[in-house]
């Protein structure tokens, strides 16, 4: 097996750990360890809220989680000889759980505490507890259904240089101008609060915590993504902005459907990552692989392939407004169409909810220029249910 | 075989056709014919734009369409039965080709005329031809490439009841009322100009063709869906708002990628489409189906298993601007990452935005909720490509 | 579409078309027609029988049927260019039922004229007529089932040349020798009965006959293989034996199990195949193609990926006898268990039989080496049942 | 995770175990531990020869293996409530290789030793070793290629009757008796030497030495059945001929080509094992599940769907003899021409031969009817090779 690179205690905080990952975006928190272009390390991760959400049946945990403390990521990894206008390589070798904390949770987030991508349905915080039974999973909150997980980090990026990084800021501070007060928020600025910064002290962690990105968005480095099929056996090429890319992982989830609607999110679990990296010099340029990272996933994805569709199209369904080829409206559409459909199966809205978030349920921009109606698509895999699903 | 009770001929235009097709939503357009309950029949379709464009190297018929003629569909086919409330179970048996056809077109359209998702990076018309080979096609405009279309009709829809119409048009109004003079415009209102409405004639023919919903953006109904899994094979539920469901039917394409994104369209071809029909009695209240169609995708799509995955996120690539979960500017940034590396292949960026309108391209809303950017992502299957296309 | 090469009358017996086919291999059967390298065409092709099995309920037609007749071949093509040490690239384009003749049969051939895999458990004639519609099957006969077919020519191959017929001869009559009388016989050898020869006449057609190999057996020459997945899309490369290649098809399936175990055979049908042809000088030498063909299989097989497996080993099923890694009989145990778990579901095992001939089932030669069993495996496609078939 | 009911030192031979093993079938062989149904455990497993095989260069210790000791198994596990004529159900939860054993061999057994399933063109003893690396496999002595396993166990049974028992080593006598100095030999009979049976010692240990079956072939209890897609997460129906089952486990392998061609064998590893046991109280009977067990693959097999395939016939390749319907001589044929092919792309034939044996090979049984040959099928999978290997 690869090496542990990145050892954690799960019975302690991010800040607590022998050496402590990051839950900010910047240059300058210090690598955690290094290593040459070809080699494979094993990295262990919390998961994303650092233990605030137990396995009960109460969803009061994530009604009340702290947002700041999000995502405790394990790393910076320094890949010796990487520079910017590189390609770092990276493989996922494989992922899984930690055989002494085989269970994940999902939640629905609160109006008041982070929403969701249906907060107007769904404003109150809920939770559902997966319990992991090899490759299975299974949720004495979401009973009838049983799958595969398709196992990947929902988080994993390179440090941004700073130049990007202030162009970061600069673009979320406009936005979040536009309407400050508004909840949940249009965009989470940089806040020392709650920040742990690896080995940073000082005046140094100062600086950085009040100019550190938060992590929630996914951006130019790859980051929070939040890409079900970025599973093992993929390959990724992230753009390198600093010296020594600075790689970063962590968020990982048991499965998720595309969206992860929930916003929390997937099944989220702690765990641990086999990666490899390598370099390709002056592979930005020569790809074009600028703006975001590239992937080639991996080939063993649960093979589900009989599903039930549900289509969506860019109608408000509050006031039947009609938006220009808004997909986000059309997705969200099409996933409260997959919820009434689940509610005449007995399962409740939020269980159908958090299911869709849950389970490997793709999501499709199936039509985006017949204007004025965008249209999405979201497929439930009919093998997932105990009985059969389908209209008669 | 199925007996073909929509039979066209491909020299004429639709108007001039034994039995016109239409090309408006309207409840009050003639069923073309009638069937009962579990009965298959074929129908004959046009290309969408009736004829429009040639089988040659020129782009000046697609910058110069006249697009108040599509799409002309074939039906309605009134289905014995079936009422307001009930479910139309459509199947799609099968769907071909005409052997004396066996070509389509993808065309980008012009700003002034159309516009398409990348309409500000390419403003200019531009049109490929793709020859079919068996269940192969491949286009002397786009080389290199070669691939197993998933053969779909775009357009599949029953005809809206007028109380549905007038919320159409409604909404509409309201939409391009915002911008009126945009270009291209936010909607496409009724107008009369280049209607076709079946048999209707005189003072029936001008109040339809003055109230008739264009036939460009799915709705409730269906319609214009652009879904490129709704292939041979489907089984699709349509909620029905009038006597007899008046199910219609064109727009077929030899393949699509997700998002259509050139607008003009996928592989856009004539063909023939053999359906079968049922009816489930009060369906739309005991499924909760109301609001758009529900369907189960075919066995018979190609194994491409091996992907090439671009990332985008909802910040805009002209001004940088941030926006919020916008998944229209996030498919729109993968798209164009797509382009950017294409174009290190050799391509230039007009072939590389065919490909992606045509080819089986898969495109996923990843991450909809990690605030503020949505993260969509454009999956290129590898195997298609002549070479290998893999960063090396 | 590809021009017609081969056009058959399908009221007429093969000698009575305008241009007959052929149902024995030899280097001199005239060539039907000639096309370059890089060429495609259609050939229309009968059912193997040549018309003797009707769309009825009775088994008569199996039980008497003349297997002298069979199989009935078109072609052969003679692509200009090709010779001896080449290989034949053929691209398998397209294949269809034609439009007045949707279905097929399968049938259960009797002990006494031409038996089957279980000959000795079901030695009597039976019949199942199989209807298509789209790209599904179903059977009055069989009850219950419906799948998409995979469909392929049961038999495509090239003329052997003179010296390789001969030895085929040889072996064959060889193999005859060791028991002449046994009922099925251990071969089919040539015989003028029914023969039908092209164009050939008189003298020629007298040697020729006399010669000729039956098509049964799949040889070096590729021929009657009955692989279920050389189907649309795919490509196969053929050692070239005599100028021209004289390349021959028939025995289309339109959907076929592993093994063809009933003998008659998958679902055989008439129809059309859409080929292209193309050489690669000096092949044979270069790739070591020389004993049978090789082939690429296309990418639009049916999607289904959900099995219930029954093995079987090598040891007699009527003695409990242990035999020594053999194959044949490990297939046949798996089968005979698959068929006892059907009658669980109350099919008889006529129909069973059956099934396992027509449905896209997988056999698979699990262990070959496992002293001294071998087990093979025939797996069942869970999805092609209207009921869920799993033990409970 | 499950916890361990069977572990493990790997420095140890299996009767030097805290609890050891066995390596012979029979009802009398003491249950390692007991569960209720509805249990999930790991069991620990050794590589099938007990630790004989180094991660080196030399083939030596592969010719001189001592093939008694094979295979070492865990277990049994007795299962409290299963009776004869009951189903056991056993699903495969996970499986892995031990972080600190990230390799596994496979191996050409020699002649005189064991032998093969083409021993008379490789007579020679040869070793590979193969590299874990997460999901994937790379091999030093096989360059140029890189797959995802399909990690499965090779060997998995239940505890045979006495009755049951007698019938095998009855029937395997009578074979070996046939040619008793045959070499390799036909059948390998019970013997004393180097058998481990548990806990069994004295005059016990000595009678079920001198009675209890190899485990080399499958058979009705399942076994050596080297299943490649029995993987994880699969659920298997065995059998139930003794009180508590008796189930054991062991031979786990990386992965497989189908057949297991160099007898030794997939990729041999040790590792670990996460099954779950359930019991269908008279499900023998139920649904006649008698003679093997059936088994449902598990959803996560990778998804390789581009392949090069080559066919084989029944004709003896050293004397040109033509055999009767003969799937054995077949699949070797097939197994040879893809060798042949292979060694044109700079592989050694014994490169070729442990490829087509540890990588996911497809083996087909196509045609078992077209008296006399049958045809068989080896599907080479192009994906996993670094280079295009597809003729030009």
């Amino acid at each position: 097996m690869p090496k542990t690179m990145f050892k954690l205690d799960l019975s302690k905080p991010m800040e607590g750990q022998a050496h402590p990952g990051h839950n900010r975006w910047h240059p300058d928190i210090p690598a955690a360890f290094s290593v040459n272009p070809g080699t494979a390390f094993r990295m262990e991760c919390k998961e994303w809220t650092d233990g605030q959400i137990q396995n009960n049946d109460s969803p009061n945990d994530v009604r009340d989680v702290n947002l700041e403390r999000v995502h405790v990521l394990s790393g910076p990894v320094y890949v010796n000889g990487a520079k910017p206008g590189d390609l770092l390589v990276v493989d996922i070798l494989d992922i899984g759980a930690f055989q002494e904390y085989e269970w994940g949770f999902n939640g629905i987030f609160a109006k008041e505490n982070g929403g969701s991508f249906l907060v107007d349905h769904f404003p109150e915080a809920q939770k559902s507890i997966w319990d992991f039974e090899g490759i299975y999973t299974t949720s004495r909150h979401v009973p009838g259904v049983k799958f595969a997980g398709i196992i990947h980090p929902g988080l994993i990026g390179v440090a941004p240089s700073l130049e990007l990084l202030n162009e970061w800021n600069r673009r979320e501070e406009a936005l979040k101008a536009t309407n400050p007060d508004r909840e949940p928020p249009l965009a989470n600025l940089p806040t020392p609060e709650s920040a742990v910064l690896g080995t940073l002290k000082g005046a140094d962690f100062d600086r950085v915590a009040k100019e550190g990105a938060r992590t929630v968005p996914p951006r130019e480095n790859g980051g929070n993504c939040d890409i079900k099929n970025l599973s093992k056996g993929s390959r990724i090429f992230f753009p390198v902005f600093v010296d020594g890319a600075k790689l970063s992982v962590g968020d990982l989830h048991f499965s998720q459907g595309d969206g992860e609607i929930t916003f929390c999110g997937g099944i989220e679990m702690s765990g641990w990552i086999d990666l490899k990296v390598d370099v390709i010099k002056g592979g930005m340029e020569k790809y074009m692989i600028k703006n975001n990272p590239v992937f080639k996933p991996g080939p063993v994805d649960p093979l589900y392939t009989d599903f039930l569709v549900f289509e969506g199209v860019s109608v408000d369904e509050k006031d039947g407004k009609q938006h220009y080829l808004d997909a986000n409206i059309a997705y969200r559409r099409a996933c409260l169409n997959a919820i009434d459909y689940l509610k005449t199966l007995g399962y409740t809205g939020e269980q159908a909810y958090m299911l869709l978030s849950s389970a490997p349920v793709e999501g499709h921009v199936a039509g985006i220029v017949d204007i004025p109606n965008a249209c999405c698509t979201v497929a439930l895999p009919t093998q997932i249910f105990e009985k059969d699903i389908m209209p008669k």
